[in-house]
């Protein structure tokens, strides 16, 4: 019998202790990322989870030898540290110890200690988990979770209550050919392509909700923007009056989640080269309107939603006569999907929905969705669907909601963008397309 | 063309405000959680997001008719506060307008507006949606919500990054017939049944890593603590000296958690009565330990695993002699999943592993990770594993893995447990088990 009581934790190496500890032995854990030998000394760099240290072992004046410790294994060191400004984070480690706490049983296959792998995307892809030890190509995971930290500090200042909802459902939530068949016990189901009807429901009585969670998308197209398993950062909220006040808290959303991850990523921003857009105003432009420009621009001018080179041109046009990386457009056609969106009340050839653009990609469709259970019927009927077919969903209408309206932030696309990456794939841990189910 | 500022956001109801606004009139949106008329006056009870409000609508001193405003409407109401003693929250509203925003096309099928709803649980979950609308159970919710959120704060305090992980897999985590089956596009992928494999690869380039997201388990019974689709609260720690600082992390965050929702969620814990345990130390035995103790106590040990019955009793026993809602179980045979689990040094007929039961229930399974390439080899072939199918997860400890080990928490087994619920499908806002698809 013995007890626990969690008060003495193991801690992570803290490089702001480090920098302040010049003169003095310090003691921690890493993985040696690179060991170059001169003649007398050697150079090893060191890879903590965010950082590389450089440290300089001499014969004699370690305990413990580098025999046999080389790139790949994790090790436990003692150096003294010196102030320099060449190296890494400014200081450099005298080693006064050295053991060895595990050891890789081969060699990288990949570049691992370059500042770039220098691989193709496949091969980097192939080599997954080898590839993110690489601290340029991890930087990218480290800036996904400072996005993720700030959508929820934001969510939860301004009262949104965070929900989990199932992803295997009896319904998908967009419709279309696009999803994904399980064998769930003999009964066919599917996973959802949105948690759009359970946040509908989770309005009726939590006003605000948001979650971020997979979403799954059966695209059979391979390309640079889509990926078939997706963290989606969705919110909806009730009592608007429009959706400008869904596009109002995306704005602020989006400024808190830059400005986290400014205050808290710099060492990854830097990594990177990452511009981080400063958000002020976004320009928000209807369909009409935008089709309107584009045809202006030679584009011709598509009937019912943006095709991807609309999307580069809309982004363009913000950037220079704005100076804004995002841009909105507004009031799709009525007759397009989805079926949840309200018609507008002026012109009801159109809806309020509208799409985010970032630096050229769509991020975020949203708009303001019907609460009404007749108005609901009325328009599944409108685009050829059973309301009979809707009864689990309907549900919510029949027994009230309130005006409500909400969105769905594709995390890699924004990732994607934020890192001026070509292809989605890199801004996910471990992608899955049609052809990659490994690792 | 217009442009979205996000920098005026609508607001939430704010229950501080409203209470130290006596005398005043205030607005906001709700739900009409209940009407009563009284002769010339009607109490309207109001619903916000988190409390009810009583208010008073009197003939002839308010903007706006009480006429067709029912159960189920959601309003803008405008009302002067009065400070009252035996009002919820302690303030009563003396409305002087309200505005009907939308109303529901049908009576409540359930009792939304006593406080306990009194109907099945079956039917509860049949009309899930309604049934949420109830301050008891949608207050369980809220509270799944505090528990997420100290999870992250403490371990974003502990310098564990948050990572995000396919659920679609080639290969399931656990092993077993457990698992549910994709179709993906014509090649067979499964519902991964954790993110072991994933959380492992990360602890090679971020050291401590953590996941909170959907784990599938194909179980085809039916029990009160079974459901099929649950979140996971997931770590997994580099650079340990044994499981026990796994555990001593888990003790940690399980105060934090418990201390984060003591200071931010006293509204449901009142609505509920929870009972929220004051983690001090917590006892362990091993698994041995365990075996001689339930058979002092009359029940038969078993060979290879603790069965329910002998959860409940090791419970019962950590309450009685330690005074803890918690005790661990560790040094499980090493003959027994998961392959992963690193077998004992001194005795290998026992693996570095754990479970954490709570009130009688098991809500975790840990312990320290096999981080070497041949050790892992030779335990697969020990358990009738042929290493070739795990190719792609081997290449982690192929190339390196530093001394690990982690855990997964069961988020609706905890919050079920903190409630004192008989059933894992309260715990779920949309459960998914054998029989239940929808809603």
């Amino acid at each position: 019998m013995v007890v626990v009581s969690g008060k003495e934790l193991k801690k992570e190496f803290d490089l702001a202790q480090a920098q302040a500890s010049v003169g003095e032995v310090i003691t921690f854990r890493a993985c040696v990322h690179k060991v170059r030998g001169m003649s007398g000394f050697s150079f090893v760099v060191l890879r903590t989870a965010r950082y590389l240290l450089q440290s300089i072992y001499t014969d004699g004046e370690c305990e413990g030898s580098l025999e046999g410790i080389r790139e790949g294994c994790y090790v436990e060191i003692s150096g003294r540290v010196k102030a320099e400004e060449r190296a890494f984070n400014g200081i450099e480690l005298a080693l006064t110890k050295i053991t060895l706490l595990s050891k890789p049983a081969a060699e990288y296959p990949l570049k691992v200690s370059q500042r770039r792998l220098g691989c193709s995307l496949d091969v980097n892809l192939d080599n997954r988990t080898v590839a993110l030890r690489n601290p340029y190509e991890r930087a990218a995971f480290k800036m996904q979770e400072g996005l993720v930290q700030g959508f929820h500090q934001f969510m939860q200042a301004n009262r949104f209550t965070e929900i989990h909802t199932p992803k295997i459902v009896a319904q998908g939530a967009e419709g279309g050919a696009n999803i994904f068949h399980i064998d769930y016990f003999q009964k066919p189901a599917f996973l959802n392509q949105s948690p759009q009807f359970y946040k509908q429901a989770a309005v009726a009585f939590f006003d605000r909700v948001y979650e971020v969670a997979p979403v799954y998308r059966a695209e059979k197209h391979a390309t640079s923007r889509h990926i078939n398993e997706y963290i989606g950062l969705d919110f909806e909220m009730g009592f608007i009056d429009s959706m400008y006040d869904v596009m109002a808290m995306e704005t602020a959303c989006l400024r808190a989640m830059m400005e986290y991850v400014k205050a808290h990523y710099q060492p990854e921003i830097k990594i990177l080269g990452a511009e981080i857009p400063e958000i002020g105003e976004i320009p928000s432009v209807t369909f009409l309107e935008a089709m309107e420009m584009l045809r202006g621009t030679g584009s011709a001018g598509k009937k019912f939603d943006l095709d991807p080179e609309d999307e580069v041109k809309l982004c363009e046009y913000a950037k220079e006569k704005y100076d804004s990386d995002f841009i909105f457009v507004t009031h799709f056609p009525s007759s397009k999907p989805p079926f949840y969106a309200m018609n507008s009340k002026e012109d009801p050839r159109v809806a309020y929905k509208f799409d985010l653009l970032f630096r050229g990609l769509e991020i975020t469709s949203g708009g303001q969705r019907i609460h009404d259970y007749d108005e609901q019927v009325e328009k599944m009927r409108a685009q050829g669907l059973d309301p009979a077919d809707f009864e689990s969903y309907l549900e919510s209408h029949k027994y009230g909601l309130p005006p409500h309206g909400g969105l769905g932030i594709g995390l890699e696309r924004l990732l994607m963008k934020l890192l001026n990456q070509p292809n989605i794939r890199q801004a996910s841990m471990f992608p899955r397309d049609i052809n990659r189910l490994l690792p």
